[in-house]
């Protein structure tokens, strides 16, 4: 059960002219199941891409890296499938994704160079190319303005829910649409998680600014969210400007370029916290904010600390206000010289903790009242500067061991 | 249901000639079980002891410490409490920790810094005093030669097991013996556990020597084993070594240093193991070898991180031979310049993955056969050099989760 997380409404969705859509069901795994994705989009529009820090990078994600070079970003097309990540596959895995970029660009009659792969899915297994060409056919029949909601089924793996934000946006006289839709579940941390991610934009914008743009803004939605800590190989987050809507930015100062960028990230911290949502087997959306830190990294280092703590994050699971496991996590999260009797340590609005022990004032009660909500905030400072950080996690469930261990099976 | 440990037979645990022990149910936390250990030990013994690198560190640790340094290892008693961990209590905890060592001192007749205090249980709460300074009284009533037995259960928190090796080893004319005793089953990782470990023997040991081996045999087994990678507030290694004997050994390259080294290097790897075999919900024994490292810090950051991943750690409790997780753990290890195609992985026996992806002679059902043993190894080797580590772990099951969800209530 998603924690505060309903499927979007077809109807909320809204399209983004410059951006068709088709779908299939390819049987890549199993059979009666949407698991493909074609999007096209308009000539003259602009893509940008960051992709996992695995150092096993899956063969889409090598491939994707190529084409974004070679074509400078005049992508016309993204090929994404479910049920096979083609990832820890070797040259045969290389080539099985860049003969699937040349399928479709045949069908949509553009360069190889122009089409991005994208697979998620089992690692270590091969793609079925014949499904998966059979897949592109069906999905190019079918392109079409586009229903975003299918888009974002066809992407799902142990998802329980599709993902999808729009909001619409005035710059000058005219209105910009952005609509995201991302996938992930587990296997979710920062740089990235086992996560795909699409947002696009009918404003223009310069290939540049969107480059920078799509990095500044992984950092502050999708590689602020962990599941289990564990990075997968196949991340990537693509953002998408088709210029369909007669607005153009080219540098972040230009007008529209705040509220525009502001668009942008909304939709892609909303997706990055509805994967903590639907995280697996979660049953809490826990937000940890570190203040005062030295260094952005040492708040980081904090905050990870306490949200990869599965001591933490069963804590968390049993409403248990055990907050000793919190302090235990701050300590060893590799600050040499920490003065711990320095800490300040917050449930919500409750003062946990001072001086290197319980607050005072610090009653069980109202741990346990704060712990029982399905929605909580920890927030420590560390008193040893003015950089923070926010990062979103979920508990450690049966839930979680049960999807985990029955994955393949 | 611990892995292939049983809890070993009261005959098997062999005194140790120069330290007697005490133990005692002092209603620390809930009444009727066996709960406070004293050790008293031989004037002109030699003790030294390791701890928790976690910068929340214990009250009682950091008396430890401060003992260590003050009596120059000339330590008289030793002080065990289970039930309340003494951590998060800011100088209230360290007035309790050292007032504690005034107590035992008083009945002992030595000086308060010839005792080290030791605590492990609840985080965040004080040490009832009175119930403690009585179950010290009963303790010391009963010092005997001892039953180490009853210490190994004196000190139990999540254990299902008491937890004990003896080895006995000839060293000229004479035999010594090595006995030790360890509890811990989860906030267990490097740097060290949650995690009491105390070895004795009746051998003279020089101080300075006894201190590097302490660091050394720490290094090779304690902080070799990890469960939930939570480094606690109060691990702590002590050895012991009571001279009663009549060897001595000055240097590490006097005769008999070598022999004794090694006993008490096998007890402490032993203790370090029965605590992976006993973690918390384990059903898999689980040895990490990485070898052909760069370094050594690089060995240990690939086994860790595979040692940690959840996603591993499930497929492991699912007997699932879902390898792409180990090859994705390693991958995020955080080795900037791996190149993936070089390695190669095993499972026991099995050539799992070379070239970056699955060995071609490698069957599914060969993997699977591994993986439903109760005792797996995972090799890795990484092409880059010559060092190697071994890390020992388990899997993450749903008892896990039970276990940590539930254990304060």
């Amino acid at each position: 059960m998603p924690v505060n997380l309903i499927a979007p409404e077809r109807a909320a969705l809204e399209s983004v002219a410059g951006v068709e859509i088709g779908t299939a069901m390819a049987g890549i795994r199993k059979p009666g199941r949407r698991d493909l994705l074609v999007m096209r989009i308009a000539r003259n529009a602009t893509v940008a891409g960051v992709f996992t820090m695995n150092r096993f990078r899956a063969a889409p994600v090598q491939v994707c890296e190529e084409h974004l070079r070679a074509s400078g970003g005049a992508v016309r097309a993204l090929l994404v499938n479910t049920g096979c990540a083609n990832a820890g596959t070797g040259q045969p895995g290389l080539a099985n994704a860049r003969r699937s970029c040349a399928l479709l660009a045949v069908a949509l009659g553009c360069q190889p160079a122009q089409v991005l792969p994208f697979s998620t899915g089992v690692i270590l297994e091969h793609l079925p190319m014949d499904r998966l060409a059979g897949g592109i056919d069906l999905a190019v029949a079918n392109l079409g303005a586009g229903d975003w909601l299918d888009a974002a089924q066809a992407i799902m793996t142990t998802d329980t829910i599709p993902k999808g934000v729009s909001v619409r946006v005035p710059i000058g006289e005219r209105t910009v649409t952005v609509t995201g839709i991302a996938k992930g579940a587990g296997m979710i941390r920062p740089n990235m998680a086992t996560m795909l991610g699409y947002v696009a934009t009918d404003a223009a914008i310069a290939q540049p600014l969107l480059e920078r743009w799509t990095r500044e803004i992984a950092d502050a939605s999708f590689n602020r969210v962990t599941v289990d800590g564990d990075t997968s190989t196949n991340d990537s987050l693509v953002l998408i400007a088709s210029g369909a809507a007669g607005v153009t930015v080219t540098h972040g100062s230009d007008p529209g370029g705040a509220p525009l960028k502001a668009a942008l990230l909304a939709v892609a911290q909303q997706l990055a916290q509805a994967l903590i949502r639907d995280g697996e087997g979660a049953t809490k959306f826990i937000t940890i904010a570190v203040e005062q830190a030295a260094s952005a990294a040492e708040a980081a280092a904090v905050a990870y600390a306490i949200a990869h703590s599965p001591l933490v994050k069963t804590a968390f699971f049993a409403s248990d206000p055990n907050l000793g496991r919190i302090l235990a996590a701050i300590g060893y999260s590799g600050i040499a010289d920490l003065d711990v009797d320095a800490i300040e340590l917050y449930l919500d609005d409750i003062h946990v903790a001072t001086g290197g022990g319980r607050h005072p004032d610090y009653r069980e009660q109202d741990g346990q009242r704060v712990m029982k909500q399905a929605e909580i905030e920890v927030r420590v400072l560390l008193a040893r500067g003015d950089h923070a950080t926010t990062v979103w996690t979920c508990d450690l469930t049966h839930d979680y061991v049960s999807i985990n261990a029955d994955y393949r099976s």
